[in-house]
């Protein structure tokens, strides 16, 4: 019931980035439906940016303190139909393990978001680092908390897609 | 002879981690001549988009079905000498294990590509997914099919390099 | 005391991987104090380009070749206090194994840095590859040599930060 099932840190690691990679995956695929289950049932979710984070405001951009208000978040996505206008493309590099203790890891992972229009012009949407509470299980990992910290204040406050 | 010897996970996507980054290698460093030897005798290749694989349309932009016709291709490329005004700086995300057979596995990964002119303007030249069937033997794992699945539909269709 | 300690491949290059994003992590988190010290005393730093490397030319932009050299380097930044207007985000492709002797290793790997001005404003700033030289001990992987080969030659030799 404890992270001891990942023998090694490199274990860990790989297990973790096929998380990350998972959770692009279902955003960039438009499988918004599955986003909210990468979470607990009670959990954080925040966008905010590097300014914001070294001033110490505690609430970003968007905030979310449960699977359900992430829920009720795609389904107002899908009623507002933003999404058909719009794709993402993220990649990711390698988690870095900040903490681990008992079944629950610190890490923080860089990403980059790419966004491509329905008319095909392509641009950096944003870059920044997740930083991430897990939780481990024997049957999965899943977020406690996610902070998405952008590196830049000027993200578009009216973003459609979970970054 | 099957994936048996990749005993885990995270074996078999290491594995095949470096096999997408070779690849992406030998078309950064100019080295076209090694692009057909990743790929099966019988094999396809297929550059598309994420429209056209929505809307169900079968070929794409470039397509080829053996790997006599990429050695064609690379020597087009060589006469035309394209190649000299411009390279490619492939990023991938990690390798999705999307099903697994025998000795067959069907991946699916993303990519960033920039392009990097003569001049030295540097733009992003291409974002999306590799959608790949892989052989896997203890000698090798080759490709039996890529299709290069474009998130833009404006990728530039006299485009010089492989993706 | 040599690499034997990594099992495998798959396990070098996890541990390759870990220093990579450690050593662009202290970079884009703002903690240059930390970056001479991944480097041996006696060391290699150069910035360079593809063109520049192709030429034969011997020494690029920047050149270091001590880790005191390095620190002076990050005080003279610290000082100018250009590292305050602007951040970076490196993203890194998978390390790549080019030779292994003993306890030194040659790899290449590819990079992408994003620019972010205090403006918010996000830019592509270098593409390129690490062409690096390490000693792996029990207690830790360092840098004999790392040359940063840039995929243009037109990144502004008045950078600021390091690469």
């Amino acid at each position: 019931m404890t992270t001891e099932q990942y023998k090694n840190r490199a274990d860990l690691i790989a297990a973790l980035a096929d998380l990350m990679e998972d959770y692009a995956r279902a955003i960039d695929r438009d499988e918004l439906e599955l986003w909210p289950g990468f979470f607990e049932e009670q959990c954080t979710y925040k966008v905010t940016s590097r300014d914001n984070v070294a001033a110490g405001y505690p609430i970003g951009l968007i905030y979310a303190d449960s699977r359900a208000m992430l829920q009720d978040r795609v389904k107002s996505l899908r009623e507002a139909n933003i999404y058909e206008d719009q794709c993402y493309r993220h990649i990711l590099g390698r988690p870095h393990v900040v903490s681990r203790e008992a079944d629950t890891v610190r890490t923080e992972t860089s990403f980059l978001v790419m966004r491509i229009m329905q008319d095909g012009s392509t641009s950096i949407f944003a870059s920044g680092s997740y930083h991430d509470v897990l939780r481990i299980t024997p049957e999965r990992i899943s977020f406690i908390e996610r902070i998405v910290v952008n590196d830049s204040s000027r993200v578009d406050t009216l973003m459609a897609l979970p970054l």
